[in-house]
């Protein structure tokens, strides 16, 4: 196993990416009760050793989630949690910010609008220092638009619960600490097939992960792991075989033909460079620690 | 064009299946404007010659909604549209209901809850009229709980907007006038894909059909096409490679891996039976019109 997972970082590492743990949750994760998704999250900090810095870029109401994720992140068991509000992007240059990234084993982005964090967060000091946390093994978690912001190409805006159009979705630059794929959160709670689909047929290469709520999918080199209470549902356009993508208009209905999908509960693994689901019972490779 | 009708219309009879069209629409057509889907289902019954019967079994207000459909159809400019109230099962077998029946050149079911459908209509004098007229060419169509009865097994209710969970469905015989299929409705409004890979992980032969709103399935034969604002979303689990169904607790999340998934807007077809879509712009089969 450990074997595995040392080729796992090597390979991850010879293709250039970064080697840290992602935990990217689907929104409404349990705060108070068994909060198995945010245990995984300290779990990949360090356990009881945990030092967590908690981003509130995303909400407009920095203080009171803030204050959740200190409540949570401390009943679970974490050492020490501590926030960084940003409320203007030179609050994300400040030296103290960037210290307090540079001592923690566990980087956490909270909920509310995506593109406030790219705003706020994007190329600033702690942007850089987040990255060269990454790079030294430090998870990286976050949770709805904390999720969404993960790819490099993030959906910004869109319509729930309706067909794939063009219009049902705004696309731009995330923050691309996973490259390669797209993510949709609430997915079955808000009906988001439709959004997530005419994301996709605008770059099929890229792979579609829908993340419903209370449910996280935990990144370690190409694979992933499914944990919590909903679905992750894998959406692959790269073996379509049609869509009507040229001359269609704004408004008008995409079509897509032979999208592949794997609907993929708790304990269920995933390979995003073979796209294969990978079926619970055999071996799961021990999450990358952090370097403290 | 005549005769890949004419071939259609052998082979659905060498299999046994019955010849007349339905028109399977996803719930809240359009009844007031354009009416486009609304217009096919006449279309099918002779246009401006057609005899409607509308059967309001489906709803506790049969009518305000049997008023609701002599209206759209008469605006549109059916012939003459007639209602069956039918709030006993004895009114589905008095002789001027199936007399109603014999002189339709269209039969449609409208909204409402689909078990109504089966207690109120199934194995009555009228419902064996209404497979006599089916066999005779006579179109059947019928909206959102109308839908829903089509297939030889229903969901009859379910959870919207949920991962997909043994216990999110609830199955039942339906009508049978298109066997081998299961139709969702108001399928992207409500967020129904969770619910209709529930029911298809069970039978997974079976063809999943999710209509939505203001869209419909034209039947003729093998093939169906789509017509209306929103879209179709076809789901085959024919050439799934793994469920967890074997021993799955009803309320753990179901897996499935290689689904097979179609978005299908307007003007695409689809054959049932080698379960490929077919592209706009090729010749479509006339419909086949009703014998008065």
């Amino acid at each position: 196993m450990e074997n595995q997972q040392q080729s796992n970082q090597q390979s991850a590492q010879q293709a250039g990416q970064r080697r840290g743990p992602l935990v990217i949750i689907g929104g409404a994760e349990d705060r108070e009760g068994d909060c198995i998704v945010l245990r995984e999250f300290v779990r990949r900090a360090g356990g009881v050793k945990a030092h967590i810095a908690v981003l509130t870029a995303a909400t407009s109401m920095p203080r009171e989630v803030g204050d959740t994720y200190i409540s949570a992140f401390t009943k679970i068991g974490a050492a020490e949690v501590e926030v960084i509000n940003t409320e203007h992007p030179e609050d994300s240059d400040r030296q103290e910010a960037v210290e307090k990234i540079q001592r923690a084993t566990g980087i956490f982005f909270t909920g509310g609008d995506q593109a406030r964090i790219i705003e706020l967060v994007k190329g600033t000091r702690i942007d850089q220092a987040i990255r060269e946390r990454q790079s030294q093994g430090v998870v990286i978690g976050g949770t709805s638009a904390g999720a969404a912001m993960m790819p490099d190409t993030m959906i910004i805006e869109g319509d729930s619960a309706t067909n794939p159009r063009v219009d049902a979705v705004d696309l731009g630059p995330g923050m691309g600490f996973l490259p390669g794929i797209a993510v949709d959160q609430h997915f079955s709670q808000r009906g988001r097939l439709g959004r997530l689909i005419s994301a996709l047929v605008q770059q099929p290469a890229i792979l579609g992960i829908g993340i419903d709520e209370d449910t996280a999918v935990l990144v370690d080199g190409d694979e992933f792991e499914v944990v919590g209470q909903g679905s992750v549902t894998v959406v692959d356009e790269s073996a379509a075989t049609h869509n009507n993508l040229a001359g269609l208009l704004r408004d008008e209905g995409l079509a897509v033909c032979d999208v592949k999908l794997h609907i993929l509960p708790q304990g269920y693994r995933f390979n995003m460079k073979t796209r294969r689901a990978i079926l619970p019972g055999t071996a799961v490779p021990a999450p990358a620690m952090a370097q403290g």
